[in-house]
This record gives structure tokens, sequence and C-alpha cells, in this order.
């Protein structure tokens, strides 16, 4: 038995770590732009990358410096330091080298615009305003958005029956560019937890599946998408099934905050597929619906238009047919095994369900026992606004 | 040696057929809803259906009927007739039974809403309307519209060089849901060719290929989408290489037209994908930029940001690396083999291109020699507006 316990402080719940975020003129207006995550030992790290093959340099650099440990992660946004070549990764290797005395394997992570050379001069600055003693994780979170409009934060205390505990803190940033396919920008993850460096990257591993890669706002995977888990076993306390349910719920908690935070979304929907040949199809159906343009704009224009629903279910590839296919908006039911449900009573009561900020489309196929549940956003005017002038 | 002169008459182009559109009431106003076109003598069919698994029951009705002739194909917008079970399928019979007497093995095709029965009053009707002598190609052009701005017609007088000759001529519908999986709702095509049933599928089947399955509104894939090619031989001339010259213009010419009349769509972009590792990968490469909403958002926003494109090309999952990517926009290049060219002034350069209605962007990926091109549009605040209101 175990007891979970949520707290406040992000990244800064676990013992050890220390985090702030600063202005370094990268951001308009003296936002903040840069962050740091710092722990007074040294870290193991668990990862989960994008699977763009166009992954940005900090994701090569990462990647390049093999089996290591670390006591210091660097992020930027505004620059995505991506399609930037060598000169990417030399740049990340000046700024780095900048570093104050106590950093140790300094790791980058950046997220913004792709196809221009970091403002390396600018960063240098930056990276002089941090204190490591600091302990401001909402600062750090703030200093990692792009288009968010909130920042995006959780932790927990876990405590066991013997009365000893540990923590697991994140931040995260999402917005735009998320799909199923690694389903978020950044999200960095602390523990004091005992646990191994291959236990903590199994289990993140299995968690992201149906967090992370289960999110999707735009259907496009981006180049700089990473989770970043740092443990440094401060606690000397780990429980494998604790551990485990904590990072679930905080992961599931910053995917679903991304959803809602998704470029000029107004809506949080949940996809929940079921009696689907095999759970592979059912994931197939649920990213179907949430990547579906149709759904997106119906769902923003609260239109219970479930015929979109059966299209986008019957164009997905997956076996389904027309006589055996069940659609629900929450608990009602608008098309049963081929039953022709709608009317306008039913109608009125569907509209009212779409106009909750948050609720459930359910698919029952009624082919076998697949499910899948993925979340998705409505697409609206602002989501054409944002990213018609990213740029500027 | 033959030669193509493009001609006026739609669907009548071809010798033996005719056309007309009528209002029935199912749209507002008095708009044309219902449409005709008939031989004087009995048509071989070929035809290309949607890969939708909830296909219409016009489709299903079609599959059923086996391998036959027809002379006459009913055709109503405003409703999909799509998700209606048996009954839906009933309603065609009861519909077609009150054919008039010279209609043989009638045919029938929908378009608009999913998951409402046909106002099969109504459009009875709306077939004692029919002139079976009129020759109203645009009318019928007209009245199979439903979000489209403007009717899509393309007709050819194919002469060989014993001056005998034959016709092709059709029509199209197309606006949103259109997908490369079958990339038109609805089109039709006459001709007096004395072509062979088999040749004629055959041949519609390959160039459905490069025209309509490269076309991309939305990504979603309709129920309804037919493509439907009636010959009645009555030229009795055929040129298997000028029959399929002049089919590929139409279909091209269509698709295009399609795309342009995108829901909300303002420009008409052309992917040109190369250097990939084969031909199948190129199309996925193009597909996955002609459906990418950062990409086609930053199109209306005329924001020439080619590092949305390079992240594209890497999210599609083939093989591609940043070493070897090239990118242009018409003759522009952008980004050559890893290196960045973009400047204040090639920006400006790049902006120019993307002011204009319709451009090229091309992606040389360097890896091999496979090729495809795809056509799209870009994503604007109409779009949304047309899908968020769609059945209101």
């Amino acid at each position: 038995m175990y007891k979970l316990t949520q707290v406040q402080s992000g990244v800064c719940a676990s013992d050890g770590f220390f985090a702030d975020g600063v202005s370094a003129g990268l951001k308009k207006e003296g936002a903040k732009d840069m962050a740091f995550i710092y722990s007074d030992t040294l870290c193991d790290i668990a990862s989960v990358f994008t699977t763009n093959k166009m992954c940005a340099a900090p994701i090569k650099h990462f990647r390049a410096k093999g089996d290591f440990q670390t006591n210091f992660v660097m992020i930027n946004s505004k620059n995505a330091n991506a399609m930037t070549g060598k000169a990417g990764i030399e740049d990340i290797e000046d700024v780095l080298a900048s570093s104050q005395e106590q950093v140790i394997n300094p790791v980058m992570s950046s997220t913004g615009v792709i196809g221009v050379r970091l403002p390396k001069q600018k960063i240098i600055e930056g990276m002089k305003l941090f204190d490591l003693s600091a302990r401001n994780p909402h600062a750090a979170a703030q200093a990692i958005m792009t288009t968010d409009t909130f920042s995006k934060e959780c932790a927990y205390k876990v405590e066991l029956e013997d009365g000893s505990f540990f923590h697991i803190g994140a931040m995260a940033k999402g917005a735009g560019m998320i799909n199923p396919a690694m389903a978020t920008m950044l999200c960095f993850i602390t523990t004091d937890a005992a646990v191994s460096k291959a236990q903590m990257q199994e289990i993140l591993d299995e968690v992201t599946i149906t967090t992370f890669n289960a999110a999707s706002v735009d259907g496009d995977t981006s180049t700089n998408d990473t989770v970043m888990l740092l443990s440094n076993a401060k606690s000397g306390v780990y429980h494998k099934e604790a551990f485990k349910e904590a990072l679930y719920n905080i992961m599931l908690f910053l995917a679903k905050e991304m959803v809602r935070d998704g470029e000029g979304a107004t809506k949080l929907v949940t996809y929940d597929v079921t009696g689907a040949k095999d759970n592979q199809e059912a994931e197939i159906v649920a990213k179907a619906l949430s990547n579906s343009l149709l759904v997106k704009t119906a769902l923003f224009g609260e239109d219970p238009n479930w015929g979109r629903i059966a299209s986008t279910v019957g164009a997905s590839g997956v076996e389904a047919y027309e006589e055996s296919l069940s659609i629900s908006f929450d608990d009602l039911c608008v098309y049963k095994n081929g039953e022709l449900l709608f009317d306008a009573a039913m109608e009125k009561e569907a509209a009212a369900v779409m106009q909750k900020q948050s609720f459930t489309i359910s698919c029952d196929l009624g082919v076998a026992n697949g499910s899948f549940r993925a979340f998705g956003c409505d697409l609206g005017y602002e989501y054409v606004k944002i990213n018609a002038d990213y740029r500027t």
C-alpha cells in the first residue's frame, strides 16, 4: 500500500533539485525565455525523443554523449536549433562551455522556430543570470512556454507504508505541433526516488504510450519533442508500482493540459474506442478521430455531427461495419448498431454535451475487444491565426 | 498522331448524351439540387469508389447490381444517403422505380449530409421535372455542388489522323472531405469513344492515381466518393493513347479545380517531391505536405516557413536526411543539402512567391530517384467557418 499526494513545487518537489527561469532577450518585452534544472548531486537520465528524421541539434548532441550522468539541464524557448546542421551542435557546445563551475555534463534543450541559428551571445549572457541555488519551478515552467497560454506543472509526494517517501515533479510545454507520435514538445521530470536507470527508462517508455503518445493537437510531430526524466536517488526510497502510478498521473495530467491548451483550443475531448479487432486498430481509430479536421471543426462549432465520426472511423482503414458501430457523446448514444436514433430532441441533448469544455466521444466498433483512449481538441479561428502568423 | 481540342459542353460533349439540373427543394431558395445524365443508347460503366468502410447506400446499391449497362445516372446534392443502412438502399430502389419509361438500369449518386434518410417524396417529384432531351450540362454541374463556390466541367474533342473523332466530357463537385485516398466527392465522365469496358476501367484506375488521388483539401475521405465513366461507343472511334491523354487532362484539370475550390482555400499549391528512395516514399512525403496543418496555415499566412516543410518531411517516416534535403519555392532554393541559405533578402523573395495564387513547393530528398507530385491548398478562417456550421 502507498499514498500519492499532489504537491505544488513542480520540478523542485524532488529533494536536491533547483530550477529557475530568466529573461535573456530571446522573447519580446522581457518575458522569461531561459530555464535550468540543477541537482546538487549527479542524476541518471531516462528519455524519449521525437521520431522526426529531422530531429533538432540538442537531441543529436544528447545522443552523441552516449551513456552519462548530469546535474544540469538548460532550456531555451523561441529558437528550436533545428535544421542547423553541424553548426547547430557546435553552438550548443560553445554555449554549454560557459556553464557555471559546479555543472557536470550539461544538457541543452530548445523549442521555437526551426531553421535559424541560436543567438549564442544572448544565451551565454542569459546563463550568467542563473542562480543555481534558486527554487523557482514556476518561473522555469514559464520560461519554456512558446504559444502556450498557461504553464504546465505537476508533482507528487509518494508515501510508502513504513512512512518513507519520495517525490516526482514535472514541467512541460506544449500547444502546437503535437501528435500521437510523441506528443509533447518538451517535458522535464525530476525524482529523488532510488530507481535504477534501466527501470526508469522502461517505465517512462510504457507510460508515454497512454499519455503523451495519446494526445494530439494538430497531427504534426515536431523536430524537438523531448521527455527527460532525471533521478538523483536522494530519498533512498523506491516502490515500483507507486512510482509508476505517480508518473502516470503526472504525465496524463500534463498531456491533457497540453491538449486543453492546444493552439486556439476551446475543448478537451476524450476519444474512447472499444470493440475494435485489437488494441492497435482501436488506437488507429482513436488517433484518426483526434486528428480529423472535419471532426475538429465540428467540435469547434459545437455541432453533434456524428456522421463525420462514422465517416472517419470508416476512412481509418480498420475493420468496421455500419451495422455494428455505436457512437455516444458522453452517455448519450446517438447511433447504435446501424440504427438511426438521431432526432430533433436528441440533437438538442447532444448539442448540450458538445457545449461542455470537456466531454467524451465513444465509438464501439462491435468487432472484438480492442480498446484505446486518445485525447484531442477542437480547431478554431485562433489555431489558424496563431499558425498563419507564427514567425512574426 | 492525334489532336486534342478543349470544347465547352461538359458531359454533353459526347454524342448521344443529355443532361440537366433541376430544383427539387432539397437546397434552400430554389437552388438546383438534382441532376441527370442520360444516353440515348446503353453505356458501359467504369468506376472508382471511396475506400471508406462506411461507404454510402448509392455505392452499395451500385455494387449489388453486379455487371450491367445503364443509360441513366441521377444525382442529388444536400443528402449523402450514408449511414442509412438497408433503409437507405430501399429508398434508392423506391426513387429509381419512378424513373421515366425509356430509362434502363438507372443508377443513383448522392452527396451532402451523412446520417439522414433521403427526402424520398421530394426526389420523386424532382424526377418528374427531368426532360431527358435537354442538353444543359452546366445546369447539371451546378446541381451537384455542395460547398463548391463554382461548378467544375471539362471536355475534349479527340481527332485522329484520318479525320475521325470522339469526345470525352466531365463534371465534378469537390470542396471538402477531399483526400488522396480517392480525391473527389463526385465526378461523372461521358464518352462516345468505342473503348472496351475492361480497357476503360484499366485507364481510369491508372489516371486516378496521379490526378484525383494526388489532390487533398483536408485529408478526410468521404463516404460517397465516386468517379463514374460512361461510354456509349457512338463515335465508333477509339485510340488508346489519345483517349488516355484526354482523360488525364480532364481529370487533372478537375482535380486541381477541386483543390483550388477547397473549402476556404485561397491558394493551389503543387508539391513536387523528388530524390526519394522510391515513388512510394515520394508519394508519402507529397501527401504529408499537402495534409499538414502547420504547412497549410503557413501557406494561408503567406509565411515562407520552410522549417515546417523540413519538419513534415522528417515526420513522414520515409528515408530522409537533413544533410541531403533541398527545398525550393518555385525556382527559389531556400535550403540546400543542409546549408542555411535563408536571409532577409531571400525571405522577401520567398514571400513574393507565396503571395501568388498558385505556386510549387519542391523537396529533393537526395536519397535516390523516387518522385511524386501532389496538389493541396491552404487552410484559413473560411475552412473553419464552413465546417463548424456545415449542417446549419
